[in-house]
């Protein structure tokens, strides 16, 4: 079999799969925080576009994927899906892994699928100018590019934790044009009152969120554009494993696994609702596993209830797995991980035993980091090494047990802006801190336990 | 048309192209810098594996790629061609521009293309350890990660300006197992000699040369690398242009210019040699231009002599255009274009008047380069923005002649590693120095009347 399966640019997705049709218990509405009753589409106006809107609150199971949009998608996709023969042998596995490159998009992650479309309709209802949150940079790099390709504006605010980390993902994302605050930023009354509380706040993705929505609430020319969690976006994401399907049947094997890392949801619902279907269709019976990390735990450890998207309480209330939307997660590298609650669809799915969640600690991620990138060639992004870490487990249980399963999974990023944490971790410096934000394990040499044999 | 052209792991080319075969006039051959006759291969054995060195005085036209090695290829084999419509666009240029690019390796550039061929034969005759030099560490990086695919150890010294530019390609390299030394280093005579003239030195890659070349003459169980200049080298990337000569056939267009980027010549070989062939072979007229940085100017402002490939005098005398062994280029950004002379094929076939070379400012380049990232939505690394600038020359030109030539170049390597370099474009404070060393200008302002219109 060929290492890589690529398709031709005909192949690309027409349409994008809407989970919701085909869900057995529908996700519970958002609810208007004052008056406790569903909202209704209008009240997200000011924010988003009608095109979006409607595809937020649709059940129509396939929506059309405008052809300027496919169009642009042709520059990148499809992706190609690689073997991972280095991999197996490594790891002595009779599991056949199979992974989704997602990073050999312009912004090097699978953020631009969304933020291409969220771009499109945005600029076909006459809109100059969109702002967004950024944790580790890949959301607002996509969207920078995606917005430079319809002329419009785009302002980014980007965690204070990974805006000092990450530096040249600020310059990545001034390439594409777009202009990046670090947040919590003196531009808005909601950064204000956090920097008021604590001048030197790390940030993050909740407190960005709302700096964003308060920005775009405030310019009538102006919408704002969120990289996960919200319905449409996870919509949007289903290209992949669309693709993967076919790539899948390509090769001849259908995963019996399927993982991803988990941030808020559309990283994971790409991958795994297109093989979702299949369970809830034809009553196949692939694990989807959702992968995040330990020290931001909404899915293994949270609470279902209902809870705001960001940090100051400006959004509807979402049905979700949260952690609480003050919650101040520890600044680990996965900086895409790092928010509160998990999408409204996801956490549906997960409260009726549809998908699993796992959570992998910082170390153990960069760990696997460094067996894919010995075996693969690839340096994969902080966030895609929590999927690696849990199919590696899969892989060694395999081994074990003598099963040949096949793992598929999504590898979401390439990690050339996050040298820095490959630093820490060689260096010794990477620090792992639980739940609470203290500090429980240092250095390199902890991670002897964690070696496969 | 597609906008990608790929090709299948089955249309990877089965052999090198050694254009040698087909030229009117044969390289002279090295001389030893003693006695002034020509050197046997035998000198070279401390060095360099047997099967290299064969390659290195072959005049056989194909010599075969072993089976392993084209499997390695297919990690990331073959490579797309991409139709540049964007930047076609951009310029409203009716010619048709295409790219070939070869980011998408492992090490981001067209050198793992020779470096897992050189290590392979290494590796079949015993050899443990492989020492090498690298200019913005493209070249250090694809040696570490083939090295590391052969259980071998890997040594790079790595020209000081580059690594202090660009700390994160430097762990990179660790990531893929290679130990990175600062060049000019104390750990050879060649280092000391230059630190003792000079403590601050930024280095050059003929220093580097020297130290790596020392290194290994002293250790039996290592052999040394070089990443470009010599003929096997740019025999092993002939490959690339093999490749686009399907593409282009796939596309239905044949070039009537091929650009690349001009170090050692490599990466111009890599893409043009193919077509050369047909101009050799079937009386073809397709322009094959080497684009120079001219504060490096060898071909457009060398002389054609025997001289040194390294700066100490370590090597045999190569007869090459050259701007003298002991020249120091100034410190751009573009480290891999930073060396005094050019291969032995190239200088040959540029006196031959076959093929063209032209020179570009830095400032230009990375104007180039950020008029590529808007178009293209790839961020090209400051050796790739070289073609970028010749190609926009060229395509304006179409425009402004109303012909509608095709257009191929060489997209070595992504820039991800680069951002400094862009940020300092970007800043205002990137500086333009010619071939002395002078300050000829700064910033970006500098730069409008570059634009095209």
């Amino acid at each position: 079999m060929e290492r890589k399966i690529l398709l031709s640019e005909t192949e690309i997705p027409r349409f994008y799969y809407n989970i919701v049709a085909d869900m057995p218990n529908k996700p519970l509405p958002p609810l208007h925080p004052g008056t406790r009753e569903p909202i209704t589409p209008d009240l997200l106006e000011p924010l988003f576009a009608k095109e979006l809107i409607m595809q937020e609150v649709s059940s129509e199971r396939y929506i059309e994927i405008p052809a300027e949009v496919r169009k642009i998608y042709a520059q990148w996709r499809p992706t190609p899906l690689f073997r991972a023969y280095g991999l197996e042998k490594l790891l002595k596995t009779p599991a056949k892994i199979f992974y989704k490159y997602e990073g050999v998009s312009p912004a090097g992650s699978h953020k631009p699928n969304t933020a291409v479309a969220q771009a499109f309709y945005n600029k076909a209802e006459g809109i100059k100018k969109i702002t967004t949150e950024t944790g580790a940079g890949q959301w607002g790099t996509a969207l920078s590019y995606a917005c430079q390709l319809f002329d419009m504006e785009c302002e980014v605010f980007m965690v204070n934790v990974s805006y000092q980390q990450k530096p040249y993902r600020k310059i990545m994302m001034n390439s594409f044009g777009g202009i990046v605050h670090a947040s919590p930023s003196s531009l808005t009354e909601s950064g204000r009152k956090v920097l008021a509380a604590n001048h030197g706040s790390s940030g993050s993705l909740g407190i960005a969120i709302s700096e964003a929505i308060e920005r775009a609430a405030t310019d009538p020319t102006a919408h704002y554009a969120l990289g996960s969690v919200l319905n449409h976006v996870l919509l949007h994401q289903t290209i992949i494993g669309q693709e993967a399907v076919i790539q899948m049947e390509k090769a001849g094997l259908m995963p019996d696994i399927v993982v991803a890392p988990f941030g808020g949801g559309s990283n994971f619902a790409g991958i795994a609702f297109p093989f979702l279907q299949m369970n809830l269709q034809n009553k196949d019976k692939i694990r989807c596993i959702a992968v995040e990390p330990t020290s931001c735990p909404k899915l293994t450890r949270g609470e279902f209830k209902y809870d705001f998207g960001d940090t100051m309480g400006l959004t509807p209330l979402l049905p979700m797995y949260t952690l609480g939307h003050d919650f101040m997660p520890s600044p680990i590298h996965a900086g895409g991980l790092r928010y509160h609650g998990a999408g409204v669809i996801v956490s549906q799915l997960l409260k009726d035993g549809l998908i699993e969640a796992q959570a992998q600690t910082q170390l153990k991620c960069f760990e696997a980091g460094m067996q894919f990138i010995k075996a693969e060639g690839i340096i994969p992004a902080p966030e895609a090494t929590h999927a690696i870490a849990s199919v590696i487990d899969e892989a060694i249980r395999c081994r074990e047990e003598g099963k040949s399963e096949t793992i598929l999974f999504n590898l979401c990023g390439h990690g050339y802006f996050d040298m820095s944490a490959y630093d820490a971790y060689l260096s010794g410096q990477l620090v792992e801190t639980d739940v609470n934000g203290s500090q429980i394990a240092a250095s390199i040499k902890s991670l002897d336990a964690l070696q496969p044999a």
